[in-house]
C-alpha cells in the first residue's frame, strides 16, 4: 500500500464506516447476490438494495441494473460476487461512482498463486479511496442495522448492542453465528485476504461504534503487528475488551495457516507476547471464545479474580475449586458478616465456606434461596456464581430448578452484586433462560471450565486496562540489510559498554603481551581467542578460564595460536549468584524482541525464559524476571541474593539498544553474570547488517 | 467391615447384582417412595413395585404394605427413604426377609458427625449379607432394565446397551442424566457414603454385565486403592475402558472433598499415579467426561493416536492441528495412494494434506463428497474425523450441511473406516443427528477439544490394554507403627547395601582413628558426623567433603566433636554424570510410593520427578526416568552418558525394599549419584517403625 495522506486515511476510514453500516447496498452477481438479498431481508435491512446483473431483469423481486454505472447513486456498500477478473473491473466502477466499499467474495487472489497476487494488487489499485473487505471472504454481517453483505446462510438476528467479531476464517465466522448460547452478536466480518482492510482497521472501526461492547478476534496470523498494537491499545484505553482465538500453536497448525491465507506471518510465541502486552485475552477453544465474549458483554472487565460460588452439591464445589485454581482465580473466605448471615440462613447442618455447598435443605424454597443468594451476592467479590444445570424439559418438570434461578434473579435485583449462572454441561442452560438472565445483567455461562476461563480473561483485561497508561504500541523498524557481519567479542563488548552495560576488565593483546596484560589485570584471568569468525569459541578450544599465573597465560595463548593472533585477556568475574542469558532477535512482523532467562543447564532443559517486544520498560522486565521458574536463584533461594536492579538495568539497556539501533540483527549475551553487586556481560555475540559501521 | 468368607462374598456379589438389576422393587417411605414409583414407570419398569408405608393405603395407585414384614416376598431391591434412625431398622427387616439390597437415601451418617458414624456402623451390621448403596445418596438408575431406585427426576430413557457411571456426587449424577449429547447411559449409581458398597464393587458388578460398554467414574477420593486397582485391572483385561473425572487437584477442592463424603482420602497425585498405572483415562471437565464415554461406547479403545481430519475450512484444520498436538495425537501424512485419490477428486485448487481442508468446491455435491470422504476413511488411521457444524434449523435451511453428513455416512458404510463427526461448538451436532450417527457406529463428537481429548484417552486406554499382562494391582500393607526411629547414616547405608545398592567405600570410626581410616580408603574423602538425631547434617557442619590429607581429616573431626564421637569416613565418589534423588513415602490408602527425579537445584525449582506405586517393574522405572525433563542429563546431553541400567537397578531395589518391608516408613537417598559406571547412594535417610529391628 502506498503512503497516504491523513485526509486520504480519514476518507478511507469514513468509507469503511459506510461499508460496515450502510444505508443502501448494491449486490453484484447472480445466485450469490440473490442470497444476499434474502439474508438482508431476513435480518430486516431497511435501506435500498440494488441488484446489478447484465442479463437478469430481476433478482428476488428487485429490478436489476445493467451495470454499476446505471446505479441510482453511489452505494455505501456493495457485495461483489463475480469471477475474480471481473471483480477488479466492478470495483473500479464502484470507486469511480464514489461507493463506500465493496465486499469481494471471489477467491483465486494472493492466497492462490503469483498471478492471483498480481490481480490482488490491481484490485487494491482499482479501489482508490474506497474500502474493500476480502477478497476470498464470505462477507460482513451487521446485526445492529440489519445489513448482511453475506451471500450464504447465517444464524444471527437483530440486536441493539453486542459483540463484534473479526475472523480470518469464513467457516468459523459462519459457525459462530449458529451458536445457541445467547451471545448477542452485533457485527461479524470475515477479512479473507485482507488486501486493503486488515484486522487492525476493523478493530478501529468497531471501537467507533458505541453499540459494540467487546471485540473477538479469530486469527491465523498477525500481518501488521504495529497496527494491531495501536488498535488494541486504543481498545484498552476505551475499556473495550478484546479476546483472541489464535491458531498456529502447533507446527502443523502454523503450516496450515501459512498455506491458507495470503497475508500471514509471525511466530505464535511473539503473537502471544503481543497479546499479553496489550491486554488481549487469549483463548484456545471456540467454546471458550464464545463464553468469554458473552461474559465480557454482560459484565465487562473485572477488578480482580476473587470469586464466590454456590451450588447445592459438594461435587460441583470441588470442581469449581479445581478449575478456579487452574485459571488463576481465587476463592477467598467469605467476610465475617456474610459467613454469619449464611450460617443463620442455612442452619448448622451446612458448613459455610467458599465455594459454598448450600445443600438441598432449601431446595424449592424461593424465599430461603433468595436470602441465601443475596447474602452471597453482597460479599463484595469480583463475581458471584450460581452453579445449576436446568433439567431436560422434554423428560422432567423443572419447577424446583426454575425456583433456584428465580431466587438468584431476585437476589441479584436486590443486591446488584456482579453475578453469573453457570451450568456444568453447556446444554444445562437452555437458550431462553440464558437470554432472560442476560437481559437482567446476569452472565449466563455454559460449562464450568469455560466460565472460569472467561472470568479469568475479564480479570486479566481489567488489570491491563488499569495499567494502560504505561503500555506503548510496538515499533517495528524496517528490516536491516540481509547480509550481516558478526562483531568479534571485544567489539561486541565495547558496543554494550557504550550502552551502559558492565563488562569484565580486559585488554586486547597479541600473544607476547598476554602474560603482562594478565598481570596488570590481576589473576585469575580468562583468555579468549579473538575472531569474528569464531561463533562458538569454547567448542574449538578458544576459551581458557581461571588461569592463575603468567606461565599459564603464555601456555594458553600458545595453544590457541592456530585460532587467532589477537586475544582478549579478562579478569575472572567472581561473586557470581546466578547465570542468565539475554538475546535479541528481529522478526519482520514484530520487530526486535528481547528474550532472557536462566543460563546453564536450566535454560536448555526447562526453557525457562521470557520474551518481550520493544520498546519495553524496566517494570515489564522486572515483572517477567520474577515470573521465571529460576527467579528464586536470583532472589537468594540458596545463598545470597543477586543485584536484581543491576540485572534489570542490563536487560533494559540491551532492550533500548535493540529498539534504537536498526543495524542490530541478533545479539546474545551468554552468560550475563548476576553478582551480589552488579551484573556483568561475560560473553557477547553481536550480528549487524553488513552496511553498518 | 469384618473379614468374610468367599461364600459370603459371592452371596453379597449376587445380592448386588439383584439390587442393580431387580425383578421387583420395594419402595419404603412417603413422597420419595411415590416419586420412585413414578420414575420407575417413566422408564418402563416391568416388574412388581411394592410400596411400604405404615399409614398410607396407597402410593401412586399401588396398595401399601404396612411394613417390610408384610411384603409378599423378599424384594431384589428396596428404596429406603425414611429418617436415618428408621433406616437401620428397615434395613434389618429387609435383610431378615432375604432382600437383595437397599438404596439408603437418608443423610446424617458418617458424613455428618461421630453419632452418624456409629449409626452407619449399625446400618452395615443390620444389612448382614444383603448389599447397600449409600447412605446419603440419591440412588441407582438402570436404563437397561428400567429400574429407577431414584426418588427424584432424571433425564435418561431406556437403552439396550451403553455406559455405566459411578459417582460420589448425587447432583453430578443427576446432571449427567440430563445431557443432550446422545450418550447412551445404561446405568448410573451414586455411591453416597459407600458404607458397604464402594466404587470398586460397583466397577466389578458393571464388568459382569456385557451390555455395559465403558465405565465412567466421578470421584472425590479413593478410599480403597488396592480394591480399585484390582477392579480396574479386571476392566483392563476385559477391554472395558474406564474414564475418571476426579476432583481435588487444588487445595480448596481437596478440602471440599474431605468435608463432603465420609470415606475420602488419598493425595490427588497418588490417585493420578494409580489411574495411569491401570489405564484409567483421567479427564478434568464434565463435558470431556461425557464425550470420552460416548467415543468409547462407539469406538472402544484405539490402537494408536494417528488421526485424519477433513473440514471445508483451513481455520478449522488449523485448530484441529493445534488441539491434536496438545492432546498428544498425530496427524501423519496421507499414504501415497490416498493422497493421489484425493488430488484427483478435489482438483488442483485444493492442496491435499492432513488435516485436509477440502474447500467448498464440492459442497452440496453428495457423490463428490462421498468419494472424498471414502478416500480419507480408507487411509487406515486410528480415527478419521469430519468436522462440521450443523446450522441453526430455526433460522437456516440446512440441506447442504445434511448432504455433507450423508456423504460421510455413505463413505463410512462403504469403507468401515473408524469415524467420527465433530462439531466445533458442542451445539453444532443436534441430538437427533448425533443419535442417528451413533446408531451407525460413527461417534458424534461435540466440541473439537473434547473430541480430541476423547480420542487421546481411547489411545491411552488401548496402550494400557495391550500392556495389561504386565500390570499388577496395588499392594497396600497395613500401616506401620506410628512411632518411628531414624537410622543413622551408616545403618541406613548398610540396609541399602544388603538390598543390593552400591554405597561409597567407608568406615565407621572414632575421632582418633579417622585419619588412618581415610588413608586406608584413599584420598580424597568425605567425613560425616554419625548420629540418628542429625537429619540435616550439612546444615550444622556435620559433613566435610573433599578432604585430601590425614591432617585435614583430623582437623575436620576435631571441628565436629560437639556433634558426635562417631564418624563415617568415605572415599569421595568421582566420575559423576548426574545427581538424582530417590524417596519412599507411605500413604494409608495407597501404601508405599517411590518418587525419583533430578537432584540439586533442578528438582527444587522444576519439581522434576516421577512417582510410582508399588510393586513396580524395571520397565516402569525406566519409562518414568525417560519421561523426566532432566533425562537428557542422564542420556549424555552435555558429556558422557550415565549408567542408566545401574540407576534403574538402584531405584528398583529401593522399590522392592519398600514393597517388601512393612517396617519402612520413609526413605530418602539424596543424592543417588549416577556415574559413567554404576550408581552410588551417597546420602541416605531411613525411618522405620519403632518396633522394628
Amino acid at each position: 500500500m502506498s503512503v497516504r495522506s491523513a485526509a486520504d486515511l480519514a476518507l478511507r476510514k469514513e468509507n469503511l464506516r459506510r461499508l460496515l453500516s450502510p444505508r443502501n447496498i448494491a449486490v453484484i452477481g447472480g445466485d450469490a447476490a440473490a442470497e444476499t438479498v434474502r439474508q438482508c431481508r431476513r435480518v430486516g435491512f431497511a435501506g435500498q438494495i440494488w441488484p446489478v446483473h447484465p442479463s437478469r431483469s430481476e433478482i428476488e423481486g428487485l429490478a436489476c441494473h445493467r451495470s454499476v454505472a446505471d446505479l441510482p447513486e453511489a452505494p455505501d456498500a456493495a457485495l461483489v460476487a463475480v469471477p475474480r477478473e471481473t471483480t477488479v473491473e466492478v470495483v473500479r466502477q464502484l470507486a469511480a461512482l464514489g461507493a463506500g466499499g465493496a465486499v469481494c467474495h471471489a477467491s483465486g487472489f494472493a492466497e492462490h498463486d503469483q498471478a492471483g497476487a498480481e490481480l490482488q494488487e490491481s484490485l487494491v489499485d482499482a479501489a482508490g479511496d474506497m474500502t474493500l473487505i476480502g477478497p476470498n471472504c464470505i462477507g460482513t454481517l451487521n446485526y445492529l442495522d440489519g445489513a448482511a453483505l453475506w451471500p450464504d446462510q447465517h444464524g444471527g438476528t437483530r440486536v441493539d448492542r453486542g459483540v463484534g467479531v473479526i475472523t480470518q476464517s469464513g467457516n468459523i465466522g459462519q459457525n459462530l453465528t449458529m451458536q445457541r448460547r445467547s451471545l448477542p452478536l452485533a457485527q461479524l466480518v470475515t477479512v479473507g485476504n485482507g488486501a486493503l482492510t486488515g484486522v487492525a482497521d476493523l478493530v478501529d472501526a468497531m471501537l467507533d461504534d458505541p453499540r459494540i461492547t467487546a471485540i473477538g478476534l479469530h486469527l491465523e496470523g498477525v500481518d501488521d503487528a504495529a497496527a494491531l498494537s495501536r488498535a488494541a491499545l486504543r481498545a484498552l484505553r476505551r475499556s473495550v475488551p478484546v479476546v483472541v482465538l489464535k491458531s498456529g500453536t502447533s507446527e502443523i497448525g502454523a503450516q496450515v495457516n501459512l498455506g491458507h491465507t495470503s497475508s500471514l506471518a509471525g511466530s505464535d510465541v511473539l503473537c502471544d507476547v503481543l497479546f499479553r502486552r496489550l491486554g488481549m485475552a487469549r483463548v484456545h477453544r471456540v467454546e471458550t471464545f464464545v463464553e468469554t465474549l458473552k461474559f465480557l458483554h454482560v459484565r465487562g472487565s473485572l477488578d480482580g479474580g476473587a470469586i464466590a460460588s454456590a451450588s447445592c452439591s459438594g461435587g460441583e464445589a470441588s470442581l469449581i475449586a479445581d478449575l478456579a485454581e487452574h485459571n488463576g482465580l481465587q476463592l477467598p473466605e467469605f467476610p465475617a458478616g456474610t459467613e454469619q448471615q449464611l450460617r443463620e440462613l442455612l442452619g448448622e447442618r451446612v458448613s459455610v465456606a467458599n465455594p459454598l455447598d448450600y445443600h438441598t435443605y432449601i431446595w424449592g424454597d424461593l424465599d430461603a434461596q433468595t436470602a441465601c443468594f443475596a447474602a452471597m451476592l453482597d460479599a463484595g467479590f469480583d463475581c458471584h456464581l450460581l452453579l445449576v444445570d436446568l433439567p431436560r424439559d422434554d423428560r422432567c418438570a423443572g419447577e424446583a430448578w426454575s425456583t433456584t434461578v428465580d431466587a438468584f434473579r431476585a437476589a441479584h435485583r436486590s443486591t446488584g452484586g456482579p453475578a453469573c449462572v453457570v451450568s456444568s454441561l453447556p446444554e444445562g442452560l437452555p437458550e431462553p433462560v440464558a437470554e432472560s438472565l442476560l437481559r437482567e445483567g446476569i452472565a449466563p455461562m455454559q460449562g464450568i471450565a469455560d466460565c472460569l476461563a472467561a472470568i479469568s480473561a475479564a480479570a486479566e483485561i481489567g488489570a491491563a486496562q488499569r495499567d494502560a497508561h504505561s503500555v506503548q504500541p510496538l515499533e517495528v523498524p524496517a528490516a536491516p540489510s540481509r547480509t550481516t557481519r558478526q562483531l568479534d567479542e571485544a567489539e561486541g563488548k565495547r558496543v554494550l559498554a557504550e550502552r551502559g552495560l558492565a563488562i569484565p576488565d580486559g585488554l586486547v593483546v597479541d600473544a607476547p603481551r598476554a602474560p603482562g596484560a594478565a598481570a596488570e589485570l590481576g589473576f585469575p584471568v580468562v583468555v579468549k581467542a579473538l575472531s569474528a569468525e569464531l561463533a562458538h569459541k569454547s567448542d574449538v578450544g578458544g576459551v581458557r578460564v581461571g588461569l592463575a599465573s603468567p606461565k599459564e597465560v603464555a601456555d594458553a595463548v600458545a595453544d590457541m595460536s592456530a585460532l587467532s593472533d589477537r586475544f582478549l585477556v579478562e579478569r575472572l568475574v567472581d561473586d557470581v549468584v546466578a547465570e542468565l542469558i539475554v538475546g535479541v532477535r528481529r522478526d519482520p512482523q514484530f520487530g526486535p524482541s528481547l528474550t532472557f532467562g536462566a543460563g546453564g543447564v536450566l535454560v536448555e532443559l526447562v526453557r525457562d525464559s521470557a520474551t518481550l517486544l520493544l520498546p519495553t520498560t524496566r517494570a515489564a522486565i522486572s515483572g517477567a524476571l520474577r515470573g521465571l521458574r529460576s527467579w528464586p536463584l536470583l532472589a537468594g533461594f540458596r545463598g545470597p541474593a543477586a543485584d536484581v536492579d543491576a540485572v534489570v538495568d542490563a536487560i533494559a539497556a540491551i532492550g533500548r539498544y535493540a529498539a534504537a539501533d536498526e543495524r542490530l540483527v541478533e545479539l546474545d549475551v551468554n552468560p550475563l553474570l548476576a553478582r551480589r553487586r552488579g551484573a556483568v556481560a561475560v560473553d557477547v555475540l553481536v550480528r549487524e547488517g553488513k552496511d553498518a559501521r
